[in-house]
């Protein structure tokens, strides 16, 4: 069986870059690696015919209540993007980018980078000179990037993850999966620990 | 500052009725009790714009694995209902008739016995023979209740919990009020247990 364990984010994705704290170091407790990917939530609720939950009325509030305590639960620097839900498509070229030209390695650096960028220094990664600038920060080449999120053979691959992420039941972020076993959201941490440590139940 | 517990439900929630094993306990530890509300979701999901989860393509498949999974992880019996979701308003009003006539301990342990029989026994309050026996079984008289449930004083009752549970932010269930705090979900447990032992976080 793969042991490893899917962990599928979008950048605008609050509770995304909460449990991108403590997926990894979960894992690694019980030998397992994660494999991140990169994509794009709008698709998703297209598929499953949702809306992000900051456009409903009373939800709206209640998330934006939630994500900043969610943070805090964990122990985590927290700060709301200027903008928000973000446009999020051409940071995750990059990442898929990263990762068919120099491995999952990079590309896991890259979103990580990325998802603290936008929820504790309100960087807007659908900003090019933002995305510039934070690509640069992480050692890459921004025109090479620009290059990159403009090429259809990224954009393709990006559409790849998306339906990928659709075949897997992915309707939310962050969506992890686990010997085949399906955990939505930041909230299934305790009941991914359980799964990890003794099994399913 | 009033520091009871507001405990929001519906008799058709999976997560409402996982919470309801919980939460009295857990307030208990705490020397803080439970006010019991039953409100009918579909008003909420209205003035929401929301749907119930398993009206969502690819969230249906997801939710009802996990309505199951989240009982066992609590070390619940569960069975998912032949009727879903299911028309609550009867129960509901039975509940805040009792809640006016006999108290909140009786209107509490009617809101407890109707979610166990919905989601251990597969009962269906939406249907009046099950309903009433469901009554008889409870101590009550099944023709006062049926009485009670046609009645419009006791729709009125129940149309002002629902406008109650709108002006206190309630979009979904369970949602639990703590010292004015909104923690929506089963999943908040944690969230809940830890500003209950240490206070705002």
């Amino acid at each position: 069986m793969d042991r490893a364990i899917d962990f599928w984010f979008d950048f605008s994705s609050p509770y995304s870059y909460i449990a991108g704290e403590w997926i990894d170091a979960l894992a690694a407790r019980h030998a397992r690696r994660v494999r991140w990917h990169a994509f794009l939530l709008g698709v998703t609720f297209q598929a499953a015919q949702l809306k992000a939950p900051v456009d409903h009325p009373l939800k709206r509030e209640y998330s934006l209540r939630d994500f900043a305590r969610s943070a805090r639960f964990e122990g985590l620097p927290y700060r709301m993007p200027p903008v928000f839900p973000i446009p999020t498509q051409n940071a995750a070229r990059i990442f898929w980018w990263l990762h068919e030209t120099r491995g999952e390695e990079a590309a896991h650096g890259w979103g990580q980078a990325g998802l603290r960028a936008v929820f504790t220094r309100g960087i807007v990664p659908s900003e090019a000179a933002a995305l510039r600038a934070l690509a640069t920060e992480q050692g890459l080449d921004a025109d090479e990037c620009e290059r990159v999120w403009n090429d259809p053979q990224w954009k393709a691959r990006l559409k790849q993850a998306n339906d990928q992420a659709i075949a897997a039941g992915v309707f939310g972020a962050p969506f992890v999966v686990v010997d085949g076993e399906p955990f939505w959201g930041n909230d299934r941490k305790p009941q991914i620990a359980r799964w990890l440590a003794s099994g399913p139940f």
